[in-house]
């Protein structure tokens, strides 16, 4: 099979008849043409996952398109933009039809899901590797930047902490847990939710965020650092699922929540003025979210738990160390 | 050295201070941020340079960075548009600073010749690869696509073919010239022009266009089967550099322009009615371009010489095969 009847076979099916939104042209010509929607600002991402290094080359083909889509679709969610279109370079070894029938599933799969339309992309021969890069946009005044924070406002995080990494450590036998919260955790691993809905909620309303893709305290540090401010988090305060409540040693769970990475949960920060209007959406059921700590002068996270100073967990997870 | 010092060392630093035309938030926070010119049309294209697919993995960095680049904008010219950003996504062994420092050299070279502006990426660890992908305006009704060819339309190249084939060739040690014609040739190879001013004066002019990565014959065939038409070209008239005069076997070089690939020229198409325009630019010194051939109803590209069919060389360069 060639590289065009590859791509044809795969990657273009979907949009053989009707062009998604704001695409003029797609797969197929020297570039794909796109409409940027009037007066936004578009928001682009890239994420290259390597085999062996980002997952095991023998993962389910399918999982592993999800999961690639997924993750970058987070980092949209972090800008607080509405995803649009993505681009694929996929580097195979060979021309396996049963891990490309597969790969695409999940990858379309996740597409439709976010209405996020394949544009375009490369397709290579050596070793199994995917980088994407995602293209959505965002309302100028609403982008969740990582510098926009002030001393005093709220560090709050989206849903449970942890459960990227306590994932990690059932998928490696080194945790065991029930049957329900051990596939709980597998889900959370290979279907990272991108919180694409909450964060629209928050524009407007939170000073900075980010996702939690290194660990809390990795991102946190970046937003601190960006904000040119400190952070203290109570440790008490971290979000953990009941799946992460049930492991024996409640700190190595907070370690896992602290320092985990692999959580693609949102970290941001509010305001005083605007904790109410955050209050009424949790109440309302359409956020669901928790304050864990506050930003101070300074620079650097802080981790306390009962008044004293939280044993801190090592850095959060660095390519290239 | 982590990742983020890696970045900030080797790929930030430019853009410390002014933020480039339409970015309104470059590298380091989720995604990159950016305005596109009102009315415009975006183009993308995604390109992955793999070591020791797409060149020798011991190859020079500063080449690299610059081959990957030239490259990819060569997209965006065949699609008429202007160069605006780029992200990189950049898989490496280990880190190697003298590497980097070369790549980053050879890299940010061409971006500021084109005027075209580091937004974003990804770095990870792995076989050396690299993926870039750039994003350029277009006016809608100047794009440069494949289908909108008529029959009757003359097929223009830019330029001449068969260098990138015979560089090759003579960096394989297969094909020996004087000094001064292999400098040419090497330089062609590592330093392959994109297209972009002559891009620039064809919209409205051409009917379709694209650029010759894969060989003339294949990648024309792409245009005819895009514009459900056939294409005949007169080898004779095919435009050969001095050094590919130089060759002794006159039909080996014709091979090599016909489908040899990584050219990077641009094959076009010209209604009758355009063709003093297209003269004109010529004459003008503004455009290097030359009638090969023209288009008429069915299906394929058939190469005559003298009247006869000319032997038809292997297709173009397909990955996968």
């Amino acid at each position: 099979m060639g590289e065009f009847e590859l791509i044809r076979q795969f990657f273009q099916r979907e949009q053989a008849e009707n062009l998604p939104a704001g695409v003029v042209l797609g797969i197929g010509d020297d570039c794909a043409l796109l409409q940027m929607p009037d007066g936004k600002q578009m928001a682009v991402s890239m994420d290259t996952l390597v085999a062996d290094v980002h997952f095991p080359a023998d993962a389910e083909a399918e999982q592993i398109g999800e999961r690639a889509l997924r993750v970058n679709l987070s980092d949209l969610a972090a800008m607080g933009a509405e995803p649009l279109w993505f681009t694929l370079a996929l580097t195979l070894p060979e021309t396996d039809e049963h891990w490309l029938r597969g790969f695409s599933r999940g990858l379309f799969r996740v597409a439709r899901e976010f209405n996020c339309a394949l544009v375009g992309g490369d397709t290579t021969s050596g070793p199994l590797s995917i980088t994407l890069q995602v293209m959505g946009s965002v309302e100028p005044a609403h982008a969740l930047r990582r510098d926009g924070a002030s001393p005093g406002d709220y560090v709050l995080v989206t849903n449970t902490l942890g459960d990227g990494a306590a994932a990690l450590a059932v998928l490696q036998g080194e945790l065991q847990l029930n049957a329900e919260h051990e596939a709980y955790l597998r889900d959370r691993f290979y279907r990272p939710q991108p919180r694409l809905a909450e964060a629209k909620l928050l524009g407007g309303l939170a000073s900075a965020a980010l996702d939690i893709s290194d660990g809390l305290i990795a991102d946190l540090g970046h937003l601190c650092a960006a904000s040119d401010l400190a952070a203290v988090i109570d440790v008490q305060e971290l979000p953990l699922s009941a799946a992460l409540q049930a492991v024996d040693d409640i700190d190595q769970a907070r370690r896992w929540a602290l320092s985990g990475g692999d959580d693609y949960e949102l970290c941001f920060t509010v305001p005083p003025e605007n904790m109410a209007d955050i209050a009424m959406l949790v109440a309302q059921g359409k956020l669901q979210a928790k304050v864990i700590g506050e930003l101070m002068p300074g620079a650097g996270v802080i981790c306390e738990l009962n008044g004293e100073t939280f044993e801190l967990p090592q850095p959060g997870y660095q390519h290239f160390r």
